[in-house]
């Protein structure tokens, strides 16, 4: 028995998000018939993050546990021709039995992506927010400086989430304008549901106007959802990477890793 | 009666192509169906590139003649409301009524777009030809290097061509890295039948060792297609834009414009 981690990119337009839905297209259904079609094993994969309903992933990670003969690093070539083609791993490799994707201490990167033109551009129609109004980077870049450290992030929440503990650690958040595309980039060691889409839809409305650089602060400081922006919509949101920064297991124990 | 001018992006993948064909989804088709909508007239665009099924533009340019009340430059507005998602207006302005975008000289703008990488990227999968083979980009450059200037380029036209001339000028030909993206760009003053298709079919060869980049020159100067390499695949095409460069009637006279 090996454990064998998966490095997954997926175009998430067509799919009700990660999580298995029964009759529900989801990128982890997806997996698991591809993983169970090779292998001929009952395969149920473990994701580092759930994303919802069309959002986007360069990076997501998952683990299976599995008897197969196909070498570890073989395994995403031979995988990818049982996948859609919305979906395709870009690395397997072999892990030891006790890492876990989401109980294993990691930093994740989002980019919310905006097109911010006076038209929609066709190519990256799926995959940008497209928004017309000019948006003001150098205020967008200032509101977003206030979210880096550790915050209770309860203002840039959904009132439905689940998670008692709101505190979060921001590494990086960085808004990067390249032509028409504005890319705010997002760094930390964990999310709150829709925690970056709240961001992003905030530093819009910081962007147009509509809120001050300040207010952001104010959103956190009060952890007051209400005082924050709207949830920016799914398509713009990109999971660009997880990083395990931990080399071994006596690091990892230090974090509680419950088997 | 007056005369607009049309800067038109698409994403190609679900279209036979430019040109009109009774029963068949075209860009031109899509483009005369939308207007005709939107003025209430029967509306025929002439366009400057007949790109091919599955070619994609940032900007093409077509003209059509109208007596609609609507500005000239709202048109691009109104007419985005009216056309499927993949085809998106960037320009419209008024033009005078002796400009044609095919009879009036221009410099068009190609790039061939090549996903070099152990797996496919969703995100342009529709926009980029996937190559894993490693591409020596600096072979590809001096393979590039020999198409530039005044040729007759019969060597890298499709033998179904039907125009007599094949001389043209390429006055730029650049192979351009950034991370797995590998862009061909192609600047000149007209283009044959599948010539930008030929050349990256034949750059990728040289990339790859199949081909030197004297072999490029060798094909050019020896005008037989069988020397250059194949077709590559009509997705990593993009016609980028189209400028005409010369100011007024007067110096497009020089042209001899059929009117």
């Amino acid at each position: 028995m090996k454990r064998i981690m998966l490095v997954v990119s997926y175009d998430g337009t067509a799919y009700a998000g990660w999580q298995f839905q029964p009759g529900q297209p989801t990128i982890e259904g997806e997996l698991n018939k591809a993983l169970s079609g090779l292998t001929r094993e009952d395969i149920h994969v473990v994701g580092a993050s759930r994303t919802d309903a069309g959002v986007h992933a360069e990076g997501n990670v998952c683990i299976f546990d599995t008897e197969s003969r196909i070498p570890a690093e073989k395994f995403c070539y031979a995988l990818n021709t049982h996948l859609p083609e919305d979906i395709v791993v870009q690395n397997s490799e072999e892990v030891p039995n006790w890492f876990h994707p989401r109980k294993c201490r990691c930093i994740k990167t989002y980019e919310y992506k905006i097109w911010n033109a006076d038209h929609v551009r066709p190519f990256n129609r799926k995959y940008t927010n497209f928004v017309y109004h000019d948006l003001d980077i150098d205020k967008m870049r200032a509101g977003a400086a206030y979210l880096v450290g550790e915050h209770d992030f309860t203002g840039y929440c959904s009132i439905h989430t689940t998670v008692p503990d709101h505190v979060r650690t921001i590494l990086a958040a960085d808004v990067i304008k390249e032509g028409d595309l504005i890319t705010i980039r997002v760094t930390g060691n964990g999310f709150l549901y829709n925690m970056v889409r709240i961001i992003a839809g905030t530093l819009i409305q910081v962007g147009d106007g509509t809120k001050s650089p300040e207010d952001v602060k104010k959103a956190l400081d009060a952890c007051d959802r209400s005082l924050a922006g709207p949830t920016a919509p799914a398509m713009g949101l990109t999971l660009v990477r997880i990083d395990y920064p931990a080399k071994n297991r006596a690091e990892y124990d230090k974090d509680d890793i419950k088997e």
